[in-house]
């Protein structure tokens, strides 16, 4: 059987993952696949330090383009990053009626809807089973193995280094500064970790997995995004009060003709197996009218476990180029031609449950004030716990709401603000629970 | 694009799922495979039944052979079940040219050997994800998405009768008995609820798993296998007090050039996942060199979820047929010369930690003597709890070991339960927990 040729741009983290299995698994690969997968040449612009991997003469180069270009090559797995060179690449690639492989969700979040029709033009695959989710089966089990099924929903906590910080805050009581600095400490965060922390990296993954979902393009400016530098060890001990964890959720939900999608640290109850997933670990609830709830969990990130989703889609492709075809599951999960334009809420018409902490001065009719201006925006209060110490005159007060439009809380919310009785602004977190009213 | 033709055999529960997704889901099918899926032939011993979903005129038979005959049909669905007119079906249907699902674990964990091979002869797929963990994409994962890995290990909860009948003596301290007839009642488990509770269906589904992990035949005789029946309240509330939850788990475990395969009640630490997976629900943790531990989650019983597997390799199989091609996918994960014959060490063997509970009579000595006799054997205690009132003149003694060797255990306990001062037989069961030394 033929040998199917790869070419590797970028030999970052990843890139040196999917080197090494290339390399070091390529029995056990060639044992399942019928033949091997040849690590033809690999590119990066640095070709002198030691990756561990032993990579054959002549393999190493500093010029991307040459993989691209080389006529010998059947897939070209992107592992450079970024928007610029690996777009440019991807495209080229795509030009030369190669099979591409990225796990670039900012790219594809970004400007996916123009890659994949490239790619659909040229009658080439274009994978990316490692964007989301690392090395759990999120884009084949949402493409091949719901086929049969509407998706209603999904809830994922889809980004470890958040997950680790929220871990840390809960099962340590610590602030998120500290917890952040121990995640960057330990090589969880990056020094600069704005995309992950305010959400963003979440939000590249819901935008992907919704087109997915229910047949649409993908909507990244639709998403709402929030981040998790806000959570405290307070919030988080309310919460357990409540018999709730908080985790940095990307919710996306089907809903009649138009779509929730948003991200946001949320409350979700202890019977919830979501809450036990602990440290970097990811993990994402599917809702289908066939199946009910599936669970996939495992390592969102990483060098092996990314790069053993690159290898499975490596050997997707592998098989279909075996069997004469490509294209054989559509990219975003539906046939092109069935992709609709379903647009996504507003996050002010979203309704669900909230949590709110006021910092309110401890004098008489506060809480009254703060009741009545929920009521005037038909909050209503399920339950309210005042706790603890004064801190400057002020005591938390918190209140877990009934249903609730989102419009409605934060007019509701500036009202409450801007009373000469409430010190810190009112901190607000949504909750996500079945079993509330 | 030419409609695939899916004839099925077999319309009780889960064959009559499958009917309702080929028929009520035909549209979200379409947008997703590109063309229809149309269900020509359905046989059924009775054809009179409402089902509750609507066949055109004709499409109903009790002549199985019509439709493994009919040049017509690509795609047989056996959902008969059993050993025998199934058997028979599917190799006629084989010897046909057709590709066949089935999710009959029972016929492929102890006939699956000689039915794949009659596969690959004729060069046709033979499908089964529905036949180990319902809707969980489990053999879909193991095959494609796990294709860099050396599995090293999987631990599953493969039944949901005796997870929801465990959860009932968990959570409500209810005896066995008392467990099952609630089961029953409630339609989880059957009349005869033996295939169920005594283990044997979650050993079909390891040893289906065990092959495709490994790449070795089909090896059901060698599996271990206990059931729950013995298990009661007292041992799941000793459990607790050691942190632990019982569950019946399906072990595999790569240990050099063996295989460990064993069903049998484990007691699982609290911050093990699967101890949280409760009720009807199936889970399941594979671990690979490249990924380390994943996790799957979902139904693995029920009309509708198993049916989104079957359909989910209908489809499958006819993007296949649409690409001209057939056996994209190895049935058993790896290329058939690549198939190796890997033993299953002896359950005598296997070492790993247990938990004791003898009833002791309350008597000077008694301790010593039983201490005694463990120590003889190789078998070192980490833990001892004595509790409770007498019940006889005995005192349930309960001991957690270090690592011991089962056949050690069991000498040993042959010995403690001849003892004079030993009251019913001891109770024995099997620890998982890494944290242990």
């Amino acid at each position: 059987m033929k040998e199917i040729q790869v070419g590797l741009l970028g030999c970052g983290t990843v890139g040196t993952g999917v080197a090494k299995l290339l390399i070091n698994s390529r029995q056990v690969i060639r044992a399942r696949l019928g033949t091997t997968l040849n690590l033809k040449r690999v590119a990066d612009i640095d070709i002198e330090t030691d990756r561990g991997v032993q990579f054959d003469e002549g393999v190493l180069t500093t010029d991307a383009n040459a993989l691209v270009n080389d006529p010998e090559i059947d897939i070209i797995i992107e592992m450079i990053g970024g928007e610029g060179i690996a777009k440019e690449l991807i495209l080229k690639a795509i030009d030369n009626g190669k099979q591409v492989i990225t796990a670039n969700k900012a790219l594809l979040a970004s400007q996916g809807n123009a890659l994949f029709k490239a790619a659909a033009e040229k009658g080439v695959d274009l994978a990316f089973e490692a964007a989301v989710g690392g090395c759990m089966p999120t884009i084949k089990s949402m493409r091949e193995s719901l086929v049969a099924n509407h998706i209603q929903s999904m809830t994922g906590i889809l980004n470890g280094t958040c997950n680790y910080i929220l871990t840390k805050i809960t099962d340590e009581r610590r602030p998120f500064d500290d917890a952040l600095a121990e995640a960057q400490e330990k090589g969880y965060a990056e020094a600069d970790p704005a995309l992950d922390v305010d959400g963003i990296d979440t939000a590249h993954k819901i935008a992907i997995l919704t087109a997915l979902a229910y047949g649409t393009e993908i909507n990244l400016p639709g998403v709402y995004i929030e981040g998790i530098s806000r959570i405290t060890p307070l919030d988080v001990e309310f919460a357990e009060h409540f018999g709730y964890r908080i985790k940095l959720l990307a919710i996306s939900k089907r809903k009649g003709d138009r779509i929730e999608a948003r991200v946001h640290p949320t409350m979700i109850p202890f019977d919830n197996l979501l809450s036990n997933v602990n440290g970097t670990v990811n993990a994402i609830m599917v809702s289908g009218d066939a199946v009910g709830d599936i669970m996939l969990y495992g390592r969102g990130a990483g060098m092996m476990p990314t790069a053993s989703a690159v290898i499975s889609d490596a050997v997707d492709i592998a098989r279909n180029l075996m069997a004469g075809t490509t294209r054989r599951v559509p990219a975003l999960s539906f046939q092109r031609d069935h992709v609709q334009n379903i647009s996504i809420m507003p996050m002010n018409e979203i309704v669900t449950h909230y949590y709110f902490r006021f910092a309110a001065l401890d004098r008489p009719g506060v809480l009254s004030k703060i009741s009545g201006i929920l009521g005037s925006h038909d909050i209503s209060i399920q339950s309210m716990q005042q706790k603890g110490r004064k801190t400057d005159g002020s005591v938390p007060v918190v209140m877990v709401s009934h249903q609730a439009k989102e419009s409605d809380v934060q007019d509701a919310l500036a009202e409450i603000n801007d009373l000469d009785v409430v010190g810190e602004k009112t901190v607000l977190i949504r909750i996500e629970d079945e079993q509330l009213d």
